[in-house]
């Protein structure tokens, strides 16, 4: 079972201060937090901003490769998360051929689905997996796990599709 | 007219502290630096010394688009340099198809070159152009032009095949 998001914003995570992206399950509640890579979050930032820039960046270069094999990328689906790793794949239809499913960072997935305007798709047991509030439960000092709890459902609770791209580099 | 090239190194430009990605002639003595971007960099310096994730880079998911939609890349081509800025182009061939050509930053162009084995061409014109001894013409102070590329001129000669992949992130 799949349930479809989308990108609800990247906010800075203030323990590791390393970027997160927030996906949030349309018509519903719940939402995924994945912790990315700085530069992946440029590229899903840049997207979100509708920056141009003068050159194809790398996400930018998958998007035409894409296009130019004349394929449709159908969907991406963030399949699993085992020992703090996401995983996703995404899906790609030849013009005259069958799918194929091609193993993928979910940071990539979703740099390249925003670039093409693929469904997002998240499994419902990652997103069970993944409560956002569970998140801190390894925080040792519960004083500090609270506090920093408070300092995200505040965060949380804000996020609005104007928030799409608040992230800055 | 097109050349072919290999990738000699990644090296540090002294002055900017960015990475320059040095493409060196095959069977001839001219070499062409690239400044590229420190991520591109880390792209291409981990396929120059084998390093593996465990989970697949941007560039390594495209390599794996690019074979799982059964095309070859044929060969990546550094084009045109313009108002300091290098173009590259990637030559993708589908199983039954036409070859495509696609825009691509040379940085790019190499990391996926380097991982699926194609070879790298640079244009004549763009070779001619942008002669190593020529970068350092608008520094104004003659002085510190000549102990700047003094030491490009060092660090030139002593590359070889060795140095492939001799920079570290």
């Amino acid at each position: 079972m799949v349930v479809e998001t989308k990108v609800s914003g990247i906010i800075i995570d203030p323990i590791s201060n390393s970027p997160v992206l927030i996906l949030k399950e349309i018509g519903g509640p719940r939402i995924l937090p994945i912790w990315i890579g700085v530069m992946e979050a440029a590229a899903i930032a840049a997207e979100l901003e509708h920056i141009k820039f003068p050159r194809p960046m790398t996400h930018d270069l998958i998007k035409n490769i894409i296009e130019k094999m004349q394929c449709i990328l159908t969907k991406v689906v963030i399949t699993d998360l085992r020992d703090n790793t996401y995983y996703a794949n995404i899906y790609l239809e030849p013009k005259d051929g069958e799918e194929v499913v091609i193993d993928s960072r979910p940071s990539d997935a979703v740099a390249i689905a925003l670039r093409t305007g693929a469904p997002i798709f998240v499994s419902e047991e990652v997103l069970e997996k993944s409560r956002a509030m569970e998140l801190f439960s390894s925080i040792e000092d519960e004083e500090e796990r609270e506090k920093i709890r408070k300092k995200w459902e505040e965060i949380l609770a804000t996020l609005s599709p104007e928030d799409f791209g608040k992230y800055k580099m």
